[in-house]
C-alpha cells in the first residue's frame, strides 16, 4: 500500500516478473510495496505460456469505464479493446485499436475499483463481449506491474491513478485558443493568406499548422525554401499578428545521401536496427526511411536538439504524427508484393491474392531498440512507448532552447505518462455525425485517464463536411480543451467561412463565446490539475447518459450531434440527492411522472452569443429542449459560478479587467478565478494569483464576497465585476461591483 | 392530372425527351397527361449538355424524406445521395449509394410535395450539403418522366406515388416468421442441423438460407452432388419440418466449356455484350463469367425456366444477390494491373499506385444490353433496373412452375417497381449498433417507398456479434418484416444458441412474441397493402424523433439501439392534437413543463414474455424508460386495438383458435383481423376474410362486437376471444368471450 510513500491511500501493486521501467508512473516503488501476482484480488489470476490472463466475473448491472483513447461507448463494456498503437484512418465501431494505450479502467458496481496495467507492450481486453459476464485482460508477457485501485467512487480512483502516475499537462494558455489547420496549408502565402481571413473576419484564432508539405521531400526538419522564402521573417510577422505556428514533426528520417539529419543518426547509431543486425528499413511519407530510436536517451537528447531552428525562429509547439510508429510498408513487403503477382500472373489473379501493406506485425517484430545500457530491446516489448517517447525526445528540445517555458505539444500517439508532457488528439477521424458522439465520449474517457488537454479534429478529418456538421461540432469545440478544426487533403475545406455566410457568423458567435469563456475554462483547467480531478467528466449521478458532459463543476454541455437536430434530449441529473451508482432509469420517470424533483436545479443558458441571456431554471428531470442551429444547450448548475470577459483575437490580447459572473444561486455559490503568467512553468512553485468569489443567497438579496490572494509577480487586472444573477424562479439580479 | 385515368388526384407528370419505359410505374400515361418540364412547378429546372438540374429552396425547418434504401437520417437534409445500384459492403455514414434506386422523394414545410423521377441512370440528389438551402437533382440525361405529387400531407403523397408505382409485394404467410440464414450452412449435414437445434430448442423458425457454397464452383443453378447427396429428398424432409429453404440466386454464369446454362446463354444471345461487339466478361464468384440480359424477355424467360428443379423440389423462395451487378474485376483490370506492376517495378513502388479493382464505373460502360427490338441499349442507361429486371426474370420461373401460388422472393438490388414483386434487405451491413439505428430509419424510409416487405440482417452480416447486440437486434427484428438473422464467413457465429443459455432465453422470448403477434402484423399488413398505407411508417405527429416507428396503426416500438442501455429516451407524441408540422421541441418542453398533457395517451407493454402483461398508462410527452436487457418497449396507443394468438414453431403450424385482445380503450376502438389462405394470390379476387372487432367504453365498462365477414374458403377458426382491455388509469378489464 505504498507505505514508505504514504501518498496512495487504495493503492495495492502486484508484480509479476522483472517489468522493464515504462516511465509510465511517476512514485518510486519500494519492495516492501509489492504483493506478488497471485495475490491479486478483484481477479483470476492465470499464467502460462502464453503470458498472464486476468478475469473478473461483471454482473449484469456492473460498468466499466476508462481506457482513454478507445472507440465505442463510455461503458467500455460490450468490446474487446487491443491496446497496440495503430495508425488506422477509418474509425467504424469495430476497431480494437487506436493510436494510443491507456490500460487503466474502473469497473463501478456490485465491486468498484480501479485497475492500470504498468505495461508498454500488447494488451487485449475483452469487456464482455466473447462471455457478457467477463472482463478478461491478456497480456502475452510475463513482466508487468499491476496497480489496483480499491477507493469506492470514480473520482476517487481517478485521484490515485493520477496520483501514481502524474499530474496532467498543462499547455501555453494560447492553446486554449481556436486553432485552424488543414493538411495542408504548403506555404507562406496560403498561411499568411488564412491569418489575414481571421483577423479580416474578427474569428478569433490562435494557431494555424503547418501540415508535411511544408518540408522539403517531407524531410523531416527540413523547410522547402521555395516555398518559405524566410521562415523566420514569415514565423515573427505570424507571431506578430497573434498567431501560433505549430508544424508537424514525423519520425520517420528520409534515407538520403546528404540528408543531415540521416547522415547524423546513421553515424551515431540513433536509429532502429533491424532483428538481422542492419538499420530498420521503412517506407512513410518521404518514401524509405530510418526510425529514430527514441527508446535511447543519446538519440532523445539528439533529436530534441533538432527543434532548435523552429524554437529560435518563435515556434513554441509542435505536433507529431506517425508516432505509432506507422509503416506504409518495407522493401521486404514490396519484394513478396512483387513475387505474388508473379504468382497470380503465372497461376490466375485473385482479388485477395495480396495483403494490405501498412502496418503489418512482421514489420514490428523486425525492430529492435538499443537500451541505454546497449542492449538491443525487441520493439514489440515496449511498441507502446514509442509516441511518449518521441515526445519525450520533442521535450529535450524545449528544455535547452525555451527552458522554464511552457510549450505546445500534441502526440497522435500516446501512453500513459504521456498525459504529463502533452496533449493528444483522436487522430484521423471523419466529418461523420457519429465521430462527434465519439468525440464527447472520448473528451469523459480520455479525461479519466489523465489526458485533459485533448480534443477532436473539428469538422473531421477525412470525408467531406458540411455547414450543419461543422456548426454543431464546433459548438461541441467550445467545451473540448483543445479546439482544432482539420481537415484532410482532397476533402471540402473547412475553414469557417467555406459554408456561406450564415454559418459563418453562427460560428464566430460560437468561438467568441470560447473565447468569453477562457477565466472559467483556465480557472477550471488549473483547479482540477491541482486536484487531479478531471477537467471534463460524465454525469457521477448519472452514468448511463453519456452523450453531457461536465466542464469543470459549473458548466454541463448537452452537444447536439444529430443531423437535422433542433433539440435534443436532456438528462438533469440531482446532483444532491442521488447516490453515484444509481441507474438513471431507476431515478426517473418509472411511472413515468415521479421525476426527482428534489435536488440541484440547473439553470439553461440557449447561448447563441456570449452576451445575450436567455435563461430559464429547469428542475432535475428529463426533457426534449429546442436549440435552433445557432444555438447551444449550456446548463449551469445550481449555486455555482461561470465567469465570462470580452472575447478577444487571441488569447495573448487578453487581459482580463471585467469580469462577468453569472450564477444560479440559491443558496451560496462560490468560484476561485485562477490567472498565472500562462506562459512559464513558474505556477509549479506557487506564481499564480487567486479570486475568491462567493455570493450568498440572504433573504431576497445576494451578499457578494471577493478576496484577491495574488502573488506579486501576477496582479489581476480585473476591476469591474458584472454579476447576472439568478434565482429559482429565473429571476435576474445585476450588480455591477467596482474593485 | 391523369384526367383519363381519374386515379391520381394530386400527380402532374413532366416529361423531358423521350424516356425509357422502365416499368416502374403501372398506369399508363395519356398523351393529355403529360406537362413540358419547363412547366414544372416547385422546382427551377435546367437543361444542358450534362442532363437535367432541377433545384428547389429549402427553408432552415423544411425536411426531406424518401429515398428508400439510403444512409443517414429519416430525414435525408444534409447530404449526397447517388442512385447508383452498388455493391459496396462497408456501410459507412460518408457512402452515397447502396444496392438500390428509389427516386421518391417528399418535401414537408412551408411546402409540402412529393417527387418522384421515372429514370433508371444514375442520378444525383444534393440535398442541403453543397448548399444548405438548396435541394439540387441532377440527371445527367435529358430523357425522364418526372412526376409532382401536389397532396398536401406524406401519407397521401405516398399513397399517390404507390397509385402510380403499384401496390406492395405480398409474400407468402410464412415469410413473416423467423428466418435463419449464415453464409454458409454448405450442405445438407449443416441444414439438417441447425434445423434440428430449433426444433429441440422450441425457437421458432420458418426458414433457412443457402448461401453460395451450395453449388458447385459458385455455378448458378447447380447444387454440389457431394455436399446434398440427395436434394430433393433433403428438400421436402426439410419442409415436413417446417423449414423453407431458401437458396441464393446470383446472375454471373461461370465461363465453362460444357457447363449448361452457360453454353445456353451464349449460343441463344441471353448475355450482355461488350461495346467491342463480343461477351462481356466479368469476375464475380464463380471467376470469370457472363452477366445474362435480363433486360432482354427471351432471356428473363430462360432465366425463369431455370428454376424449375428448385421449385419442383418444393423451394419457394430464393435470394437474388450480386445483381447491381457487382463485378470484382475483368480481364482488361487485371492485365492493367499487371502494366501498373511492372511500371512500379521499373519506377519505384507506390503505395496508391494500383486502385481498388471492384466495380470500376468503367465495367458498367463497357456493357451493352439488348432491347427486345433488337437495338443494343447502353448499360448505364438503365443501370438500376439490372436488379429489378433480374426479379422479373426470377418470377417467369414461379408463374411458370407454381401459377397462381405466391412466391418469396427477396432481390439486393432494386429500385422503384421491385416493391410490387419483391421484398429487399438492405445488404451487407456490419454487427454495429449504429448500423440497428440505420435498420429502423431504412424500415421508415423504405416502407415510405414501397417496400414494405423488408429488414436489415439481424445480428449484423461483417463483423462480429455479441450477446447484447444480438438480444436488441433480435428485439429490433420483431418489428421488422422480413426477421433474418444473417452473418458473414470469418465471423463469429450468429444462431440464437451462439451467445450462451441466458441470451438464447431471451432471444427465444423475442422471437415467440413475434409469432404470437403474427394475427395483428398479418392483418396490420394486408390493410396497409390494400391502402397503400405505410406498414411502417414515422410518427407523423413529431417527425423530427427518428428512432421510434408505427408497425402498422396500434403499436409504436421504441427499440434500444445503443450498448449497456437499460432503457431510452422516448417521445409519446399527442396524436389527436398536434398539427402533422409541428416541430416536437416547439410541442413539448418549451418551459421545461408544458407538456401537451391533451390528446392520445398510451399504453406501454414492458414486455419481456408475449404472455406477460406489464404495463403502464403514459401521458404524451417526452420521458427515460427503463428496459432491461430482456424488455422490449411496446406502446399500443390509445384507442386501438392488438391481437395475439399462441406461438407457434413455424407459421404454417399455425391456426388461430384463440385471440388474446389487448386494448387501451378510453373511448372506441376497432380492429380488422384479416385471414386468408396465406399461400395462393385469391386475395387478390377477394378471397378473404375479416372479423370487425369493436369495442366501446360504455360508463365503467365495455360493450364488444364482433362481426365476421368471412369468405366461404377461408373459415376464420377463431373460437375464443380472450379480452385484456385497460382504462387510463392502468385497470385492467379480462374479458372470455366464446363465439
Amino acid at each position: 500500500m505504498f507505505k514508505r510513500s504514504a501518498i496512495l491511500n487504495f493503492t495495492t501493486l502486484y508484480r509479476l516478473g522483472r517489468p522493464f521501467k515504462t516511465g509510465m508512473t511517476t512514485l518510486p516503488v519500494d519492495e516492501e510495496d509489492l504483493r506478488p501476482i497471485d495475490s491479486i484480488n478483484k481477479f483470476d489470476c492465470t499464467i502460462d505460456e502464453n503470458g498472464l490472463t486476468l478475469t473478473h466475473s461483471l454482473l449484469p448491472h456492473d460498468r466499466v469505464f476508462g481506457l482513454g483513447q478507445t472507440l465505442g461507448a463510455l461503458n467500455k463494456r460490450g468490446k474487446v479493446y487491443r491496446l497496440y498503437a495503430t495508425d488506422d484512418p477509418v474509425h467504424t465501431p469495430d476497431k480494437e485499436c487506436l493510436y494510443g494505450s491507456h490500460p487503466f479502467l474502473i469497473v463501478e458496481g456490485a465491486e468498484t475499483f480501479g485497475v492500470f496495467l504498468d505495461y508498454p507492450g500488447e494488451i487485449i481486453i475483452d469487456i464482455g463481449f466473447t462471455q457478457d459476464d467477463l472482463l478478461c485482460i491478456q497480456i502475452g508477457h510475463s513482466d508487468v506491474d499491476i496497480y489496483v485501485f480499491d477507493a469506492q467512487g470514480i473520482r476517487d480512483i481517478v485521484r490515485e491513478f493520477l496520483t501514481l502516475t502524474g499530474s496532467p499537462y498543462v499547455p501555453p494558455k494560447w492553446a486554449f485558443g481556436y486553432q485552424q489547420s488543414r493538411w495542408s496549408y504548403p506555404d507562406e502565402r496560403s498561411i499568411v493568406e488564412i491569418g489575414k481571413m481571421f483577423r479580416q473576419k474578427g474569428f478569433p484564432c490562435d494557431a494555424i499548422y503547418m501540415d508535411i508539405d511544408y518540408m522539403d521531400d517531407y524531410k523531416v526538419f527540413t523547410i522547402n525554401q521555395q516555398r518559405f522564402r524566410d521562415f523566420e521573417g514569415f514565423a515573427a510577422s505570424m507571431k506578430r499578428d497573434g498567431f501560433r505556428l505549430v508544424p508537424i514533426i514525423d519520425p520517420a528520417v528520409k534515407v538520403e545521401r546528404g540528408y543531415g539529419v540521416c547522415q547524423e543518426g546513421v553515424e551515431n547509431g540513433y536509429f532502429c536496427r533491424s532483428i538481422d543486425g542492419g538499420l530498420f528499413v521503412a517506407a512513410v511519407w518521404p518514401g524509405f526511411a530510418y526510425l529514430p530510436d527514441f527508446h535511447n536517451q543519446d538519440t532523445r537528447k539528439w533529436w530534441g536538439g533538432l527543434h532548435k531552428r523552429f524554437i529560435e525562429a518563435g515556434v513554441e509547439g509542435f505536433w507529431n504524427d506517425m508516432n505509432e510508429p506507422s509503416i506504409f510498408y518495407t522493401p521486404n513487403a514490396v519484394n513478396e508484393f512483387y513475387d505474388t503477382v508473379q504468382y497470380m500472373k503465372q497461376n490466375g489473379f485473385d482479388k485477395d491474392g495480396s495483403t494490405p501493406m501498412s502496418n503489418r506485425p512482421e514489420y514490428f517484430e523486425d525492430i529492435v531498440h538499443t537500451g541505454d545500457d546497449g542492449t538491443p530491446v525487441p520493439h514489440n516489448l515496449i511498441h507502446n512507448l514509442y509516441g511518449f517517447d518521441m515526445a519525450r525526445a520533442t521535450i529535450e528540445g524545449f528544455n535547452e532552447y525555451m527552458p522554464g517555458q511552457r510549450y505546445f505539444l500534441l502526440s497522435r500517439s500516446s501512453c500513459t505518462g504521456t498525459h504529463r508532457i502533452a496533449g493528444i488528439w483522436t487522430g484521423d477521424n471523419m466529418s461523420w455525425w457519429e465521430h462527434l458522439l465519439s468525440h464527447i465520449r472520448m473528451l469523459m474517457s480520455l479525461n479519466m485517464t489523465g489526458f485533459f488537454y485533448c480534443g477532436a479534429d473539428i469538422g473531421g478529418f477525412g470525408c467531406n463536411a458540411y455547414a450543419e456538421l461543422m456548426i454543431r461540432w464546433m459548438q461541441l469545440g467550445v467545451f473540448s480543451p483543445l479546439c482544432r478544426n482539420h481537415s484532410a487533403m482532397g476533402t471540402r475545406y473547412q475553414e469557417p467561412w467555406a459554408f456561406g455566410h450564415r454559418a459563418f457568423e453562427i460560428m464566430r458567435e460560437v468561438i467568441r463565446l470560447r473565447y468569453a469563456l477562457l477565466p472559467y475554462t483556465y480557472s477550471e483547467y488549473m483547479r482540477c490539475v491541482r486536484g487531479l480531478v478531471p477537467f471534463i467528466s460524465p454525469l457521477f449521478e448519472a452514468m448511463d447518459i453519456e452523450d453531457q458532459f461536465m466542464y469543470g463543476d459549473s458548466i454541463m454541455a448537452a452537444p447536439i450531434y444529430q443531423p437535422n437536430a433542433r433539440g435534443r434530449y436532456v438528462t438533469l441529473p440531482s446532483a444532491r440527492s442521488v447516490p453515484p451508482a444509481t441507474v438513471v432509469s431507476e431515478l426517473i420517470n418509472c411511472q413515468g411522472q415521479a421525476l426527482e424533483r428534489q435536488g440541484t436545479k440547473w439553470l439553461l443558458w440557449r447561448c447563441s452569443r456570449y452576451d445575450v441571456r436567455d435563461v430559464e431554471v429547469y428542475e432535475p428531470g428529463v426533457y426534449y429542449i429546442g436549440a435552433e442551429l445557432g444555438e447551444m444547450l449550456i446548463f449551469i448548475k445550481e449555486d455555482t459560478l461561470v465567469t465570462l470577459t470580452q472575447p478577444v483575437d487571441y488569447i495573448d490580447q487578453a487581459v482580463c479587467k471585467s469580469l462577468t459572473i453569472i450564477g444560479f444561486v440559491t443558496d451560496k455559490a462560490t468560484f476561485t478565478h485562477y490567472e498565472d503568467d500562462g506562459r512559464t512553468l513558474k505556477y509549479r512553485e506557487g506564481c499564480f494569483s487567486t479570486l475568491d468569489i462567493v455570493i450568498e443567497r440572504d433573504d431576497d438579496d445576494y451578499a457578494i464576497m471577493l478576496s484577491r490572494n495574488e502573488h506579486p509577480d501576477v496582479p489581476i487586472a480585473i476591476t469591474e465585476f458584472m454579476f447576472e444573477l439568478y434565482d429559482a424562479s429565473g429571476q435576474k439580479v445585476c450588480r455591477h461591483v467596482v474593485a
